[in-house]
């Protein structure tokens, strides 16, 4: 039989079995630090209604989806347009479709987090990912929500990316409402306008102020050279403390009702984050903030790490308007934030900040003589009631190659049971990571390697 | 604008939070007892290619495959057959193709879990799923893996049943050499009549000896009386120890080399189950058990319910001899079991023995005073660094309201912090479990709650 070659498609991220368990440590922290916080798990299907999934997006959005077809109905699709199932391509859309189905199950505010893998036909290209993780939280209210819940949302980013340890960053903010007020005291009113204003905005990191002056006074916004200038030093305000945000915010002069309240909303925020206990280290007033989707319409945030700032933003979200208005006449605003853990875990990886774990097993029975396996058995189950991750050799062959074995797959504890060792009652515990070795009862062995592994928590 | 309604498509489990919880902490304990015997985790892509796919397989499953066609593949699928990409219809296939395509980064005996959702077509039917999660476990030898194996698979399946606590259950064994051998011994030498007379034998259960005996005897099969009443006698064969199971082993006679390879490999997994600490209550013999998969060569397993068997077997495996002939040369035989967990708990559920989770939100800290917001926060911060999930109400609202968002939500501490509360330096705490109320000060406020979670914890 000729043999299929065995390979995955490009724009996926398959793991080794340590550095899948380095991924899910990563999983394990998020998940942790949402449920802190008291968000609630929800799951959503993989495949939804082509319809359901497509109501409000278009352009790029439609043409990276994923159709799906079962055998019966391929070539359906001919017939009619797009086919009927298509797989998720964020998991915001799935939220808002799950809180209008299940509206009057939940209760409001709902706090949800969600992880779970998105799909998306994009090109092939490094760091590209065509199958991803989403890691988001949502607090969705019903009719209204407090402005308060915008500062919860940072105090869980830095809960978060505290515990993760991947280096100091910055949780950086903006408000929409003070840009497009901003920008309608500077004569450019119209939404339209604004948004395209804010998308060559946007633009300042990646192309520097000239570019962006040029195009805004250029033929196609014909902004005064004043207003060009205004705009750039109000995307260019930063700040490094709580006081000097609001100072800086203050320094802006007045300006229109959606320009104060966008102002009052920042600062309330910005108080909030430091009595959530957030350290004013790690979030500041960014006002070249805007975020590419078009929804937000209040807070805005990215996260950046700040050894790493080509990284660019590891965390972002804001507030918007109304969740699901597509498919309910309920007012649904809410505020969240989606981590994008397969990026961003290949971006660490590739910047030597995240390495292979160590084996989630934490020790080895070595098989010295096979008529010894009732033992050797025995001692792996004590282990595995004390928690303590075991496996046991039962293929045997020469110890020599059961020690490479654990060394190769990470295993940080060999447990040796030969004659000697049985007639003392003992057991000798190789610490292939300390290169070290002891000998301990076969009463205390629990004890002795349960603490071992508790320093090394500690250590970790 | 014309609503869209928000639904999903049938064959899916999309549950509430508490529903979620529940399902989450059977997923958690599943991985727990999977990484105590030593299992690494991987996960493998959700879109496989479809050669890929579908080599091995044919008829049933081919006709369930969902395929994937990124927009600008739309229709190319009909000029050439079925479409590139798929999505996964089980994890073996992925775990084929993962060993063979990262053979030299593995090392062996390769012992792996994943837990995941797969697809597939079904026609739409109460308890059938389109999209369900397995969690595998597979012990993957190169060249040769020792029977031993075959008896760790019950203790890992025992173990996670014991903790998954949902009643009492047997792990029921048998051995496709013995029933091969078995079966040439009565003149049916021939493996794919075999395999004929397996399928017949697999109706038992469901159609009871008298139609397996007719069909057996019938022109079908053109078997003797005495041949099909012994094919029944052996299929019926049940033990309630090991020392019962070696009886009923031993009285089956001798049989050719096939037979008696398939006893002596039954009598070693029986014996070492027991080494491993299985009780013996938690499995048998049961001579019926033939698997459906054609690719099962040497143990076989099927778990059921003692009070449920209406449920039929909740976790099955067994031995194969070579994994992933379809990718590569080497010669991978293995040893795995599967369950079913969308359906199980949808079974489970059905039947009374699970129920909607207590919250994972441990704490509410109510608002009455917007002033006191920082203090809140503090308190909700110092809850969350002891690893106590809080959630503060922000929006504000009557006290009455804010606990009966707690009433309903399954929060169980709601933590009160008015003047009274402030002057004296102290925070009443109401358990709505409980349906009690507790005054603590500040400073030991993390203490008393933890000791009353950490007592809840026990008597779960």
């Amino acid at each position: 039989m000729a043999l299929t070659p065995a390979r995955t498609m490009p724009g996926v991220l398959e793991l080794l079995p340590l550095d899948q368990i380095a991924f899910q440590r990563m999983l394990d922290t998020i998940r942790r630090n949402y449920e802190r916080f008291g968000f609630l798990p929800i799951e959503t299907p993989v495949i939804e209604y082509s319809d359901v999934l497509l109501t409000k997006t278009g352009g790029e959005t439609e043409r990276q989806v994923y159709f799906v077809q079962s055998t019966g109905a391929l070539g359906a699709a001919e017939k009619g347009g797009v086919p009927e199932l298509a797989l998720r391509f964020d998991l915001t859309v799935p939220l808002a479709r799950y809180v209008a189905e299940h509206e009057h199950d939940l209760s409001f505010p709902f706090r949800r987090y969600q992880m779970q893998r998105v799909y998306r036909g994009e090109r092939a290209q490094r760091g590209r990912f065509r199958e991803f993780y989403q890691c988001d939280i949502d607090v969705i209210g019903k009719d209204s929500l407090s402005v308060r819940y915008d500062a919860e949302i940072p105090a869980v980013i830095y809960s978060v990316f505290r515990d993760l340890a991947i280096g100091p960053f910055t949780i950086q903010l903006n408000n929409r409402k003070l840009m497009r007020g901003y920008f309608e005291n500077l004569g450019i009113a119209d939404p339209e306008r604004q948004m395209l204003v804010l998308r060559e905005v946007d633009k300042l990191d990646k192309r520097g102020p000239d570019y962006v002056r040029d195009t805004l006074t250029g033929e196609a916004f014909g902004l005064s050279a004043e207003a060009a200038a205004k705009i750039l030093g109000f995307v260019q305000v930063r700040s490094t403390s709580v006081a000097e945000a609001f100072d800086k915010l203050d320094a802006l002069g007045t300006g229109s009702d959606t320009f104060e309240q966008g102002r009052a909303e920042l600062k309330e925020v910005l108080g909030l984050i430091r009595d959530f206990g957030v350290p004013e280290t790690h979030f500041a007033l960014n006002l070249s903030i805007a975020r590419g989707l078009d929804y937000y319409t209040g807070t805005v945030y990215e996260t950046t790490l700040n050894d790493h700032p080509g990284i660019g933003s590891i965390c972002s979200g804001g507030r918007y308007e109304n969740l699901a208005g597509q498919y309910t006449k309920s007012h649904l605003p809410g505020v969240g934030i989606s981590i994008g853990l397969t990026r961003l875990y290949w971006q660490l990886r590739d910047a030597g900040l995240v390495s292979t774990a160590e084996s989630t097993v934490d020790a080895l029975v070595t098989q010295m003589d096979a008529a010894q396996m009732p033992t050797y058995l025995a001692v792996a189950g004590e282990l595995r009631n004390a928690g303590i991750a075991t496996e046991v050799v039962l293929e045997g062959g020469k110890l020599g190659k059961q020690f490479k074995y654990a060394d190769r797959a990470g295993i940080r504890f060999v447990l040796v049971i030969g004659e000697d060792e049985i007639a003392k009652g003992v057991v000798t515990v190789k610490d292939l990571r300390r290169e070290d070795q002891f000998e301990v009862s076969r009463a205390d062995l629990v004890k002795a390697l349960r603490v071992e592994l508790a320093q090394a928590e500690i250590g970790r």
